[in-house]
């Protein structure tokens, strides 16, 4: 994958984004994605990539696609509900990729897989979650 | 709940719990627990915990539960297969605790259930997950 | 568990339920349960209770559950917008219970556990799940 | 989607199959698929496609996918460790069908999606499940 342009990256938006140091892409318009680059900061026992923070890109690529179902800044808030992720290999060095993917949904719940691949394309995990939109009467 | 003591606790084990910052208690014996003080790097866009730090805990919590049905030190190595996180109440500042419970299972796999609860007594996540002992003949 | 009074028993109050046989009890008043006496009409390859079948109880349980929120009709209409089941132990032949809880929610979303045991206390299946309340102006 | 040649329906392997009525079709080789003619026994409070069945026929897609990984006949045995099924559409008259897809595991486990949808294309429901092969010597 191409990195974008730096116009369409989102970082350091919150603390754990900060923390974690993921960025977020919304280049496509439709899958939000984000990348990282893992370093030992990011590793469990196993010396690999930590489930934590693997379901932590998940979600978040997964809430960004909700928000570009609203509009393009991918910052539309949504809540997960619920999401559940599968380990499927370990996440070794370099950068890995998180995506998501509309399943189905309707007016205030979307459906929304996520992807995590590592960028030689190993399949690390994936999640499959429940989103919610923030009704607007609550954001004001 | 009572801060166990210090010989119980677990600490900077792995770059990802010295990243985040949770503490892992192994003072139960059967349950293993972790505490998180919530502060502003551990929030998302709505200033609330964010989920993947809440996965990581409930992770590490329920991981430490299956490492603790093998021997006391809640070191011994469990894989994640599946987990899913249902995210019932938003995590306010102060101090969180996962709490891990095994389910079933036999000899290789565990099903463990987690929760996520302030300490106030405020339900905040639940987990259920898959657990799978690593061979031992893999860790020579 | 004792069965209860034939008046707080729903049988036969859908398709599916007329087919697998299961019967739904709402005599707790807040937990919904159903029980079915496994037969060979019930298994699946390895001669114990399908999954499939197993699901259905802890789907009917946990939305029963969600009914009686509302009245103790045990009635109201509820989706299942998500549900993990977790296959524990084989289902053998006897009567088995399906039991839901209410873990959290507000207004349009419950989250909802079930458990599946044998009459003789085994674990069969756990599941977790995420319900929607039917909006009244959809039912007119 | 065409149907295929008798010779590679399974029909009737197990009670839970002849109960509902759901077909195993292993013409694909790689993807084990199910079909059913939802009629009235076979749904819910709704009217519509009742979840538990749902779950069945995804179940049995999923796992006739792993077994086709052992061998062509489709019935090599696997257990279904956890499932995530998520509800998105309303399954109504017509017929269904269930697909299985690898997406990754070893030698034990393996992690197999499914999605069921109606002939018309709609998308009724998602599942991602874990499940485990039956050791050999758990066989004889």
């Amino acid at each position: 994958m191409q990195q974008p342009d730096e116009s369409q990256l989102i970082r350091d938006e919150t603390g754990t984004q900060t923390l974690i140091g993921y960025v977020v892409d919304i280049s496509d318009g439709e899958q939000g994605r984000c990348f990282l680059d893992i370093g030992p900061q990011h590793t469990n026992r196993h010396g690999v990539l930590h489930g934590g923070i693997a379901a932590a890109m998940l979600d978040n690529a997964c809430g960004c696609t909700g928000s570009l179902t609203v509009d393009k800044t991918g910052r539309a808030p949504f809540l997960t509900v619920s999401m559940t992720t599968h380990f499927i290999a370990p996440g070794r060095a370099g950068r890995v990729w998180a995506t998501g993917t509309i399943k189905g949904g309707g007016r205030s719940i979307l459906y929304i897989d996520g992807e995590l691949r590592h960028e030689d394309g190993t399949l690390i995990a994936t999640a499959t979650g429940v989103f919610k939109r923030v009704p607007q009467e609550k954001l004001t």
